[in-house]
């Protein structure tokens, strides 16, 4: 599947007092470019989560590489890696031109109002999987 | 009315680049403060909030009189200034050792699930009143 | 002084269970915007703070008019109200379409390293002050 | 080596819309407990960067096993799994009360200013190592 890329502009709040981008808040990060993924292939996970049908994350796989700093701006790829029946695979990676600042693995997971999984609907599926 | 006294220390997440806390998190210490009084008074916010009874913030006033850094502990005064039909005045100062950092005044409006304000009700008046 | 507008959507981090938008939140909204209105004068406040030249905030005043929720787009209009020697008021007024969110004045004190205050560089005025 | 354990509540900026602790905000609270960790060993992370020891996150793996909420009170263990020569292993679980809330496993390796890894002091690993 075609990549995507987002672009993301560090302020003061993302960072620290060690002077880099706080580790948590690249989950942040990570989140925006999912939700606008979603948007590109025509999915609204507002209208999603008012039908009752949520993708919630069930692990994050995130290797630190490089710090990133004050007013960087960072560029966000992001990619479906696999689907199973109740969720899908993301990987992403995070850079500063040439440089990996964050790698990133995220498994969610398709969910009711009672955050027990069940299968990814069929049109999102599809949706997903066109270029 | 008399006052009430955290404890806040201070993380990493807390701060930004500038080396000192970051001027919002203070809002998130004012919560935890004043979700502490409700407390201590006997009243928990969770449940009155599926009663359909909600706090919302209409506004703050906060001075930053002198920055906050990593490791600091801090202690939080909070005291209710007064009443109105809907709303309550909060005053809150943030202090390290004889130093304030914060003094901040919010006003909370009793609001319904339709966000419209509500008259504060009687027993939750008489709890905040009470020593 | 003329208006400058910026853009800001609303992710899931910046909720709350309140299903509305955190109140310290938009304090992060109102510092990017306020960093771009800078960068659009010319200001680079990374290099300034390179030059041991910063702006930190020494108020917040901020009325919270209606709720912004989920995926709302909201616009960010900021604005120089005065000048002091060491300080500038600004104002700034989130809107989504004509329905008003929050409007919010806050003080910038001029400070050096030693976060005492010290007056604004007479260049930097110039360049807030050019329209 | 033994447990260590803290406690943490839920306040509404843990939270998101979603109704339940957001997931990078667990990070916030794994940092925060291993602080009090090494606080604990005696280890004073703030004395240790002005000697210019450092420790960053270099990987996090965080499996998500049930949502928390607003004012539930959580227990965090922490533990270290293993040292290398400049790294160490943290694993981390959260619950509430026989729940599991989230298992984290992080790595922290050791920089100085220049962020390049370098020996853990010795002092430090038999301080950690100390029952």
């Amino acid at each position: 599947m075609e990549d995507f890329i987002t672009e993301k502009k560090i302020y003061y709040h993302d960072t620290d007092c060690g002077q880099v981008v706080y580790y948590a808040n690249y989950l942040k990060h990570l989140e925006e470019a999912r939700t606008e993924y979603f948007a590109e292939k025509g999915i609204d996970l507002k209208k999603l989560s008012e039908e009752s049908t949520w993708f919630v994350v069930a692990k994050v796989e995130i290797n630190y590489k490089y710090p990133a700093r004050y007013q960087d701006i960072l560029n966000i790829l992001t990619r479906i890696d696999g689907f199973k029946n109740a969720s899908m695979d993301f990987y992403q990676k995070i850079t500063k031109s040439d440089t990996i600042i964050v790698e990133a693995r995220t498994v969610l997971v398709c969910v009711g109002s009672d955050f027990k999984p069940k299968p990814i609907p069929l049109d999102l599926k599809n949706a997903l999987n066109s270029i």
